[in-house]
C-alpha cells in the first residue's frame, strides 16, 4: 500500500501524539550527530502487514533515515525473522520506533487473524469480509490489513454501500418497500443488501430483488436452509458471532460471504520489536 | 471525562470516516421527520468506559438528539444492563450508532481488562500502569480508559517523561553518564527513570540516583532480589510480558509499578449494542 | 440537506476566503449596533437549491442572525419571488451576503439545468445522472443540487463505484479479464460497470456479466442497437456530449441512465439578490 | 502561477474528494508496476489556464509522475493541440486524471471568456475586472484565470479593498459621511470606491473625494454622461449585466474599468481530454 | 472585537498548546464539581485590550463558565482596577487562566504603547501606524490592539497593499518604471506607496505619481524638507527607529503617517492577574 | 533545532498570514526569472536564535532558495556580523524576508535576555527557567530560545508537570492533602512541585514530601531563610518579579531554580536585517 494523503495524515497525527513537543530523553542524552541502525524482528509467527506504513513513519520524521523492507505485506514471518531494517540518525530512529511498531503490530495482528479465518474456509466458496467495527480513525488501514490477510472489504462506510437493516425496514413499512425506496432514491451503482433475521424475511428480500442478503445471527441449520431457498438468486452473507470455533461450519453451508467484526474489534497484536545494532 | 478540543477532534474524524458523504441507505429509506429512541445494552459483563464520548458522538452529529447515561464511566455493567438511552431524529441515531459503539466497546474493553488486573494485585502495593503501546490517534482516550479501570498512566509520550533505555545508555557511555546528562539537560520537573536488564544495571542506576528503575523482562526471582537490593532508594517498575497469568506473582514481589502493554495493544471489545424501540 | 461536518467545513472555508481579516468597509462605516433585515429575491425563474446552505452561512458567521426560508430546495421560483428573509446585526448580514449568494446561485443553476433535462426525458425510463466533472471542493454540494433537480448521482468518487474504462481494459488484456479481476478483487457491494465504445465491446461486456454498460459517445442509431442487443441483461448508460439539444432523442432509445457532465462543469448561475429593507 | 501553500491545500482537498479511500477499479485491475503515458489535448479552441495546477495535481499524488507542459498559461490552443504530456505509474495517472482536468477545463473556461471580453474592448481605455462572484473555495485560482485571460482583479475579498455600497451609505447617513468615516477609520493604503446608482450620487461621491466610482447598472447614455461629469476626477467603473452583447458599447463610453461577474459565476468549460498512448 | 473564525482558531491553538492532554494537577486535586469565581485585576496602569478574547478563551473551553467584562477594550485601567470577572467550574477556570492572561497582557501591552505614542503626537496631523513586524500567527490580534490604542493599520500583509521598496526599484530599473509596472499590473483598488531613502528619490516618486511616499530612516531636517517638497502631492510616511524619544519631533515635521515596528516587535506586557475569591 | 511537524505548521501559518493571496507588489514589478542574493546582518549585539527556522521559512516557500547559516544558534553576534546568507529566485526571497526576520528577531531577543540573566548568576548553583507566560502559538519556539540562551525549561504545559498552587491547596483542604491527592491520582513520573507564599507553607510542603517548592514573590531575606529551612530536602525555585536588577541577589541566596516570566512575555527584539546584494 502506497502511503497517500489519507495515510500520511494518519501517520502525522500518530507522530505528533507520540512525540509531542519533543523526545526529552533522547534530546538530553543522544548527540544530534549520533547514527544508529537496527532490525525489525518478528517475535512470534504471523502475517506481516504495515511494512510500508512503518517505512513512511521514519521518512516523514526524517527523510535521511533509510528503511529497507525484507519481506512484503502479506507474507508470513516466523519468530526470529528480520522483517525490515533501518539506519540513520539515532535520534530519529529512537523517536519513531514506537509509532512504527504500534502500526506494524496491530495491522499484522489483523492480517494474521484474517489469514487464519481464510485458511479455515479453504475448499468452500465463502469469502471472509470485514465490518465497520474498526478502530476510530484507522479504518482505511485496518481494511487494508484485512485485504492483506486474504479477506474482502465490506462497504467502507455509510456512503460506500447500501445495507437495509431492521430499522430501515420498519421505517419503510416492510422489506419490499424499503428495497423499492432504495432502488428509486439511491445511486444506481450499488448492489442492494438486506439484513434479515429469519427465513420469512429472506423470502421477502428475494422477492423484492435484493442483490445480497445478510443472514444475521442464524444457526447453522437455518443458514443451510437459507442457502437452499435462495438458490443463487442473491448472494448470501452470514454475519454475527463469527470466530475461529464456528467459521468452518458456517463456510460449509454454502454462503458466499462471511463477515466478522472480530477481525478488527478484538485484535491481538503480533509481537515485533526493533533491535538496534 | 469531559469532551474537550482534543476529544472533539477525534470524534469528528471518526464521524467523517464512518459517514463519508452521507448515509445513502438511511437517506433513501428513512424520512427526515422520522423519530426514534433506543437503549445501549451491555451484552456481556464489563467495566463501562466511554459513555460521555458516545453521548458527544450524537451531540456533534445532531444537537437535537438526546442522550442519557444510565451508569457512569468506571461502573460495572452485567449482561442485559441498560447503560444509556438515546432519542431524537432517526436518521441521526442510525448514522451515529456505529461510531458510538466502536468507541464504547473498545474503551470498555480496556477498562475491563485493567480492572481485572488491578483486582488481581489487591493487597499488594503495586499499581497497574499503561504504556505507549496504544492505538495510533486514540492514546488520550485509551489512557483515560486505563484510569477508568483503576490503573495509572505512564508517561503520555516522549515529551511527557524521562525514560532512559538501552540505546540511550549506550549512546551516553553508561548508566551513570546517561543519568547525569539527563539531570543536566532535561527539564527539572520530571523524575528520572532508567530501564535495566539485570541486577548489575540496577545497582548502577541506584548509584546514579535514578528516581524510578524499570525492571525489564525479569523473572520473578530476579525481581524479588531487585526489590531487596533497591531497599526503597527508588521506585521499581516491572515490565514485559505482563498478563493475567503472571501479574499476581509479579505484584507480590513488592514492586511499586507494573506496566502492561497488553492493556491497550491487545484489546477484546466488550459487546454492547443499541436496541431501537 | 442538513448542514453536516463536511458542509460546515466548506462554508467556513468560503467565509474565510471572502472575509479575510475582516470587512474593512463595514467596520469603518457601520456601527456594531446597527441592525438590518432583507429578502433574498429570485431575479429570474429557476429551481432553487441551497437555501439551507445560505442559512448556515449566516448562522456560522453570527448565531444571532435569523434566516427564514420561504420556499424549500427543489421548488421553482419565478422572477420576483422572495425565497428567504434574513434579519439581525447589519455587519454580519453585509459580510455574509456574497458567500450565501455564491452558493445559492450556483447550486440553483445546477438544479435548474438538471430539472430541465429531467423534464425533457419525461415518458421514458431514462434517469439523468451526474458525473465526476464537478468543481473541485464542492462535489458534495453539486451532487446534492443534481438530486434536488430530480437527477441521480453517479458514483461519488473513485472509491464509490466501479467503472472499468478503456485503460483498465487494456491493462487487464480485455473486457472479460477486467471484469473477472474486479469481481475477484473489489468489494462485493458494488455493481460492475464497463465503459464501451462500440457494439463488439458491448457484447463482450454482456458476456462477462457486467451489471451496467456505459455507451460512450455513440450516435443514436448505435445506442438503439445496443438497447436491442442488451435485452435487459445489463443496465445501459448513455454518456458523452449530452445537452438539451440531444437529450430527448437519447432518452427515447430506451437506455436506463443518461449521464451529463455539463450539469456541473458548465453552469449558468440563477440570478438571485439580497435586497435590504 | 507557482503552486504555493494556498494552492497545494486546494489541490489536496480536490484529490481527497475525488479519490476518497482509493480508486477501487484501478486497484482491482491495474498492476502496481504498470506504466503509462498520455497527452492532454484541447478538443476546442480556447485560452489555456491551469497547466501548472494540473502538473501539481500529479506531483502531489505521486512525485514519480512526470508532467511536461507544451504551452504556457495564457496561450491560445486550437482544437487538437497537445497542451501537456504526462508519464509514469499508470495507477497514479488514472487516479489524478479527473482532478487535473476539472481544474484545467474550468480555469481555461474563465481565461477564454475573459480574453474574449478583453479583445472586444480593444482600442478603448477600459480594463476588464472580475468580482467576488466566484466559486466558493476557488477564488485564488479563478482570479488568476482572469489575469491569465488579460483581465484585472478587483478586490480579493472584503479585507482587500474599500467599496462603499448602498447599505453603507444609508448606515452612515449619506455618501459624504460614509467616505469621511472610511477615510478616518480604514487603513490608509486603499483607494476609496463608492457604488452609485444615479448621477446625483455620482456628484456626491466626486465632491466627497472618492477615488473610484462604480456606476451600478446604468444604461449607456447615463454612463456617457457620468464620464463627462467626472472629468477625470475619479476612476469610473461600469458594473452590472456585463456580457458579450453589451461590453463593447460600454467600453466606448470612456469608463476606466468594466467589472463582470459572469467571468466567474457562469463558466463554460473548455473541453480538454487526456489521451493515453 | 467579535471573535470570528480566524480568532477562534488562534484561541483553540493556544488552548491546545497550554492544556495538552489535560491539566494533570487540577485533575488530581480539584473535584469536577468544584466551583470558583475570580476577578481579573490590573496590577499596573495601561490601556486594556483583549477582554473579548479572554472571554472567548473560557467560552471555548467550557460554555458553562461565565465571563463578565467590567471595562471595554480601549479604556484605561489603573493598578488595582477590576477589568473582568469570571465564575463557573473551578477546573475550567484554572485551566484557561494562563491562556487568557497571555492574550490579555500582550495585547494590552501593545495598545498601551500605541496610546502613548498617539498621545505624544497630539496636535499634529500625524497618525501612528503599525508594520508587518508582528508575532507570527498573531497579526490579526496585534493589529487590532494597535487600533484599540488609537493607531492605524498599515497593510495587513503582502497581498493587502502595494509598497515598492528598494529591491523592487532595482528590479524594475528605477522608481518611475516600478510605479508604472504597478499601475499596469496590480489591482486598481490600492494606493501606490514608494519607499525612498533620499530627497532625489522622493522627487522621482512624486513625478511618477506615487500616492504615498515612505521616508525611510531620514533625519528630522530631511523629513522637514521632504514635507516642503511634496507640498501635498502625496501622503508622506515617516518610518525607521521610531520610539518615544523621537516620535514627537517626527510628528511636528508635518508628515501624515508615522509607522513604528516597535509597537508590535518589542512589547512590554501589562501586568494583569486573576485573583480567585 | 531541526524543524519538525510542529515547527513546520507554525511556519506555514506565518507564511500564509504574511503572504495571503500573494505578494502583489513583487508580482507586479519583479519578473519571475529574476534572481537575488543577500545576507542577514545583525544590527546590534545579541545571542542569535532561529537560524534553522529562518532557513526553513525559505525552504517551505521555495525549495530552490539556498540558505546558508554563518553561525549557529546560541552563538553571539556583534553588530555588523553576517549571520546567514540566502540566494535564489528574487520573488521568493522578497516574500519570505519579513517572516524569517520576525522569527529570528524575536527568538534572538529571548535567547539574548536569557543569556544575560544566566551570566548574572554565574558562580551560583541557580539555573534560569522559563514559565508558561509565552506568546500564544509560539511556545515550542520560545522555550527553545530559552534553552538556546542557556536557560532551562519549566513544564511545557498543564499536562507536562505538576504544580500545586494556591487554588489547588484550598480545593484540597491544605498542602498535605493536595500533595497526597497528587501522589495518588497523578502519573508517577512527575516530581511534585508546590507553590508557597510563606515559610509556614514551606514547612508544610516539606513535611508533605514535595520534590520542588516554588517560593512565590518572596523577598531576599525570606528566600535565604527558606533555603536554610529546606536544607536540601527539596529543590527550591524562586519566582515572581525576576529581572536583571534583582536576579543576582536572588541567585546568591542558594535557590536551585529561578523562573522568570519576563524572558518570554516582555521581549525586546534583536535588530537584524536582510541586505540584498
Amino acid at each position: 500500500m502506497k502511503p497517500d494523503l489519507n495515510i500520511n495524515k494518519i501517520i502525522r497525527t500518530a507522530l505528533q501524539e507520540d512525540i509531542g513537543q519533543g523526545d526529552i530523553t533522547t534530546q538530553a542524552v543522544v548527540p544530534d550527530t549520533s547514527m544508529a541502525s537496527g532490525r525489525f524482528i518478528a517475535k512470534e509467527n504471523g502475517v506481516i502487514c504495515g511494512i510500508g506504513i512503518a517505512g513512511q513513519v521514519f521518512r516523514l520524521l526524517d527523510p535521511s533515515i533509510e528503511f529497507t523492507p525484507h519481506i512484503e505485506d502479506g507474507q508470513k514471518a516466523c519468530a526470529g525473522d528480520v522483517i525490515a531494517s533501518v539506519s540513520g540518525p539515532a535520534a530519529g530512529i529512537l523517536s519513531g520506533e514506537r509509532v512504527a511498531l504500534n502500526f506494524l503490530q496491530r495491522l499484522s495482528g489483523i492480517a494474521s487473524r484474517t489469514a487464519t479465518m481464510v485458511s479455515m474456509t479453504q475448499g468452500t466458496k465463502a469469502v471472509i469480509a470485514d465490518t465497520r467495527k474498526t478502530t476510530p480513525g484507522l479504518r482505511i488501514l485496518e481494511k487494508y490489513a484485512v485485504r492483506t490477510g486474504g479477506g474482502k472489504n465490506h462497504r467502507f462506510n455509510l456512503a460506500g454501500g447500501i445495507l437495509i437493516k431492521d430499522n430501515h425496514i420498519r421505517a419503510a413499512g416492510g422489506i419490499g418497500r424499503a428495497v423499492e425506496a432504495t432502488r428509486k432514491n439511491a445511486p444506481p451503482g450499488f448492489k442492494i443488501e438486506v439484513e434479515v433475521e429469519n427465513l420469512n424475511q429472506l423470502d421477502e428480500a428475494l422477492v423484492a430483488g435484493a442483490d445480497i442478503v445478510m443472514l444475521d445471527n442464524m444457526d447453522i441449520e437455518t443458514i443451510k436452509e437459507a442457502v437452499k431457498r435462495a438458490g443463487g438468486r442473491a448472494l448470501l452473507e452470514a454475519s454475527g458471532k463469527i470466530d475461529e470455533k464456528r467459521i468452518k461450519e458456517v463456510a460449509t453451508t454454502g454462503v458466499d460471504i462471511i463477515s466478522a467484526g472480530a477481525l478488527t474489534h478484538s485484535v491481538i497484536s503480533v509481537d515485533i520489536s526493533l533491535r538496534l545494532d
